[in-house]
Formats: structure tokens, C-alpha cells, sequence
């Protein structure tokens, strides 16, 4: 590897995504300063975010991710039933100011638990469960036009990352490491990978493998499969968390590197590449900083059972898989003919095919063979 | 933490657990050799194991540990009832030698697709299912009297480690790397941790603090908890899986380090202490590899709620919570004062309570305040 070229990262795409902690912060400001002023003119206080729900999600052809449309609701404080709901946002925005100015993160657990309690004087308490802060926390990343991950909350970390990448994490005494060189073990993806902390110096892979189980990232590494065909891996471990989508989507761009996913072949497997490709309903608003539209899904294919002869190995749809993929179906990112057929082939055929099933033909086919041919021969789903 | 002298493991704990690859091949081989010499002598071929269930699990109270009690079962290839097992048990037996031969792993899932087919001039599977292979796995860990993962097979990795120590990844370019220098994301930990593989080298901690949730653990390494305190991190993310479980063992047997727990408050956390300290039923054979009988619990307790001012932010116990409480209560290793009263409290006030609730005092109350006095004043749960 060493007579490689090693690659840096483009600082067009980071200058885009990189928003100081200190322009949310005032962001934030700037709204309260609105509210404050409304009260002071003796005016009903307001608060305004965009709409969410399917209603106002677009499926956007040209970008080729889902995301939010132009409506938007204002809650007002002074309307009996947006009264509990504003007053929940204003906490959340003070406390989320003081995380930005005082450089702290916290997960949206513990703004939950952070913010809860009983209002003096009354039995009434600020939050019942997080079921009410998370929506409000949605609220306002809509609201300062952000993600979460810039007022600095977070999820749970989930996913690994392998290969010749170095990374730098700018709030931890600078720490460079290699992603190849931590044993076969790899790095646990933090939950919050901003380009304002952790830096991507330079790799030399030559595309990014996105993989969705854990067992067949270990597979993949125990075959010197990243060293022998310069790849990187990341192993989501299911339905990727946002710090592993933003990690995938920042090597993607950042590295301009070829992204190729490989999941089961079943509707979950093929949804978790979607995600990962347009963005998910749920979070439409946030597909410019977490979807790869050119990612490529490498398999596995309903196909795929009869090329490398799986027959033997594939297991029946459940209920739940046979309702999915009738539902994605008519997802208009589904609308191809490719992912219509495989679809159509796997309603037909009652069948889905896990990665790894490819061990019946050898523990190591899918390193010698299934992956170098797929790539080799451009045999990718769009 | 360059002036602390780092400490190096005990080479004789290493040594007691470390078997080669050829001698497990080899115990495995005498097995079959048996079978062969049952045959040759036109006498039905016989397979025994440890019998497991409830019925053969020991509780040793001076080990602090579950085991498997001494009685074993036989199967006979000749009796109908067990010629599919004994089948099954001699393809997990091939296998598995061909793995320790050829120095691969393998998980339990493409163990089980890769010995999959149907035999042939039949219309029967070797394996229906992976329900189907994993117990036969289990029989021969117990029958050649080792653990899976000297076998080369695994689960599914999960779990993270932190904190200044050097791990050496033998089967990949000898990597030697310091866990806490990875940025704030930690090490991956692998599905196996074996030490012919993995080699402790040194660390400088006092102690290792194990933690149920990665959040949590994101929390701790954010307030430096960890380089300020001098001790390891391990996040385990919910029950520990083998391979964490395996490195906790490791790293206080072979470096004589404290170990404490920090689960939620709740039946459900206090019972992924119980596994970590004495082992579970299911895994009762392999406690000597994995049990760590001197570690302390460290918190959520039930008493925490009123010495921490933390009434706010309890929970309601779950019907699941109160039997398993219930259940809890009866079992030998729970037989003290300290855990009936635990159990008793939260079965009376119905509540529990989560280790992020601490949040509600201050982000880095936990950092602060709290593992710092419970460790001062050494106030801990057996």
C-alpha cells in the first residue's frame, strides 16, 4: 500500500457542510430575540418550523434524495393547545445554546432526562417521556435549517469502519489513526462524525464498501479483502444510525469515492440501501447531508440465487417482508425496471437470500468471487 | 499519562487459557477416531456430551460462578431417534477441524450455510435450520471441552473498548495499537478476543469500568472521565455479547484490574451484571473463560434515587421487569443481603432507574460526582 497515492479529502464539499457551533448558536439566538420582541410588543409569541409527515415529504428526481416540501406550521404560545409544546421548545433551544457555547454534546436521552422536571408550584412536569422532547428537537433543527448533529445532540453509535483511511478527531488531542491498523477489529463510529471534529486526512481506497451485517464486515477483513482490492469498508450492523449515514455520505463526497452496498437480498436489506442511497421519509430534511443518490447496490440479488447456484440456501419471505415489498414498489425512487423486476421476482418467489448464504459455496467466495465480479463487470443495481 | 508506569499482563493467566489450534484439531480428531474404531469393530458409533438445562447447571459458590454439573448423555448413530444429531455432529466436527487446519473463522450463521445441502438421492437437509446447528455446536465446544471460539466459530461482534491499553492483533501485520487514541470512538471489539490472537501488551489503568449503554460510554470519554481517572472502558451496549465478555475476563485475569459495573437500575441492567460476574445458565460451561466473580456493581441502585435527588426521572417497572425481578430473587447467586434488599425496593416502589437520568443533575454529574464518590467510598453491590 505504501507506494500508493494517498487522496485527500475535496474542502469545497467540507466548506459547505461545516457550520460553526457559534452561527447555530446565534441562529438560535435570532429566534428567541424574535419571540422576545412579539412579548414585548404585547404580541402572541411564535415559533416556526417546517412540516413534516408525508404530506410534505418530495421524492426530488433532479437531487435524487427525499426531501422536505415548503410547508411549514407556527405554533402560538398563547393557544391552549401549542401552549405545553412552546414552552418545551424554548428549553430545548436555551439548553441546546448552552451545549454549542460550552462545547458539550449530550444524546437526546439526556436533554430528555437533562430538561425533565416538575414545574414549581404546579404537579405538572416539563417532559412525560422523550417521546415529547425528540419531536420538539426535530422542531428546531427544521427551524435553525440544521441537523441535529450541529446543536450538538445525538443518537446511539452503531457501525464500524475499516481500511487505509486516516481520521482526525479534532477534539481529541488530535488523535490521527488509520483505519487499517487497529487489528481486525476496526473503529466504532462515533454518533456524531461533523466535519467540524472529525477530519478525514487521506485514504487510498478506490471505493467505499457499505456492508449490512457485522458478521460479513469480520468476513471481509479475515479475507483481505479491503488490503487486496483497496477498498474501505463500513459495516452498518441493519438499518444504518445517522452518525454511520453522515460518515458514509462524507467519504462519498469529500473523497468523491465510488459507494457500492451489499445487504441481504430481502426487502429490509434492499430498504436499508435506499436509506442509505435517497434518505428515509422520516428524516427527509436532512437528505442533503446524509443520502449518496450514487450509490450503487451490489446485492444480494433474488438473481443472485440462481448465478452462483443458492438454491439450496435461500429461506422463505415472512409476512412482514411480502407487505414491505409491496409497499416499495410504489416508492417513486423504486419506480426502475431493474428494482421493479427484483421486486416483482421476489413476490413471486416467495424467497429472500442473506449475504451470508454465499458461505454454501465456499466461506471465501464472496471475497474471491461474488464481489470481484460484481465489480469487475459493473453488475450493479441503480 | 507518560510518567505512569505501564503494566504488562500475567503471562501465567495467558498461558492457562491458551490452547493451539492443532490440540483442539486433535481432541476433535480423537473423537472421530473413536467413532471410526466403533464402526470398524461393527459397534453402533457413540457421541457424548455434557448434558445442559437447568437440570445439569451447578452454582459453585466458591468459584462465584455457574457451571455445568457432571452428568453427560450419549448419543448412538443406530438409534433413530439420534442418527440425524449424530450426523449433524460429524459435519460441525469436519468443519470445524478444516477451519483450525486452514487457520479461518467462521460465524455461526455461515456455519450453517456452508454445511447446508440437501443429500444427495434424498429430499432431506443436512440442516433445516440454524436452530439446528447451533446446539450441535455447543455439544462439541462441551464434548472436546473447550469454548466456541477455540472452535474458530463466533457470534456477531458488539461492544466497544476505550482507555490507554495496547492491544497487538497477532493475525493481522502484528497492528499494535493504544486504545485511547482513537478519537473518541474507541476500539471495535471482535467477536473473538482469543489470546492466541489478540495479546494484551500493557496499560497503565487502575481499573476497568464496564457500562451498559454506548451512550453512556460517549458521555464518559467526552467529560475525559477515563484519562482523568486512569481506568478502561468497555461499552457493551445492552447483554454483553461473547466477545466483549471474553475481553472483560482477559483484561482483569491477566491484569489483575478492578472491574465495576454501571448498568441502568433496573432488573434487566442488574442481570447483565449478574452474567458478567457469574455467567448465565445457557453459558454455565464456559464461566471459567468468561465470568469475572470479583466484579463489584457500581450503580443505578434503587437507594440512588433518594441519595441523588433523582425522584424526578424514575420510571415505572414493567410487568417484564417484575418477574424477572422475581426470578432474580430466588436465584442462588442473588442470596445476599445487599441484592434482596435491591430487589425488594424495586419491587416495592415499582420503579427503576437509568444510568443517563443522572443527566437531569448535570450532563457531567456522573463524571463528576457520582462514579468518583462511589468509587471513593468504595460503595458498592457484591
Amino acid at each position: 500500500m505504501g507506494t500508493r497515492k494517498m487522496k485527500k479529502p475535496r474542502k469545497d464539499v467540507t466548506q459547505r457542510e461545516i457550520v460553526t457551533a457559534k452561527e447555530i448558536s446565534s441562529r438560535i439566538k435570532k429566534t428567541a430575540e424574535g419571540m422576545v420582541k412579539e412579548i414585548s410588543s404585547n404580541t402572541d409569541p411564535t415559533f416556526t418550523t417546517q412540516q413534516r409527515g408525508k404530506s410534505n415529504v418530495v421524492w426530488d428526481d433532479d437531487k435524487g434524495y427525499l426531501e422536505l416540501g415548503e410547508k411549514t406550521i407556527t405554533r402560538n404560545f398563547l393557544n391552549v393547545a401549542h401552549a405545553r409544546k412552546f414552552m418545551q421548545t424554548t428549553m430545548i433551544m436555551s439548553k441546546a445554546s448552552d451545549y454549542l457555547n460550552h462545547n458539550k454534546t449530550a444524546s437526546i436521552r439526556e436533554i430528555y432526562y437533562e430538561l425533565k422536571h416538575t414545574i414549581e408550584g404546579t404537579k405538572e412536569n416539563t417532559f412525560e417521556g422523550q417521546d415529547e422532547s425528540d419531536p420538539v428537537i426535530v422542531d428546531l433543527e427544521h427551524s435553525v435549517n440544521t441537523i441535529r448533529e450541529k446543536l450538538n445532540l445525538h443518537a446511539n453509535p452503531k457501525g464500524t469502519l475499516y481500511g487505509n483511511i486516516i481520521l482526525k478527531d479534532k477534539m481529541h488531542f488530535n488523535d490521527e489513526f488509520n483505519a487499517s491498523k487497529l487489528g481486525r477489529g476496526g473503529w466504532s463510529i462515533m454518533s456524531r462524525v461533523e466535519p467540524e471534529e472529525i477530519e478525514i486526512v487521506e485514504t487510498d481506497a478506490d471505493y467505499l464498501l457499505v456492508v449490512e451485517t457485522e458478521a460479513m464486515f469480520e468476513r471481509l477483513i479475515e479475507e483481505g479483502f479491503p488490503k487486496d482490492n483497496h477498498c474501505l469498508l463500513i459495516g452498518v450492523g441493519g438499518q444504518a444510525a445517522r452518525g454511520a449515514r453522515r460518515l458514509i455520505h462524507r467519504v462519498h463526497s469529500e473523497l468523491d469515492l465510488p459507494t457500492y452496498v451489499f445487504t441481504d437480498g430481502d426487502p429490509y436489506g434492499w430498504y436499508i440501501y435506499s436509506v442509505i442511497k435517497q434518505g428515509s421519509m422520516a428524516l427527509a430534511a436532512h437528505s442533503e447531508f446524509m443520502s449518496v443518490p450514487d450509490a450503487k447496490y451490489i446485492g444480494m440479488t433474488i438473481d443472485d440465487v440462481k448465478t452462483y447456484k443458492l438454491e439450496n440456501v435461500t429461506e422463505n419471505m415472512k409476512d412482514g417482508d411480502i407487505k414491505r415489498a409491496k409497499e416499495m414498489m410504489a416508492y417513486p425512487w423504486f419506480q426502475n425496471k431493474e428494482w421493479q423486476d427484483q421486486l416483482k421476482k421476489a413476490l413471486t418467489q416467495k424467497i429472500r437470500i442473506e449475504q451470508q448464504a454465499l458461505a454454501n459455496r465456499k466461506l471465501d467466495f464472496v471475497a474471491t468471487h461474488y464481489l470481484p465480479e460484481k465489480i469487475g463487470n459493473k453488475d450493479f443495481l441503480p
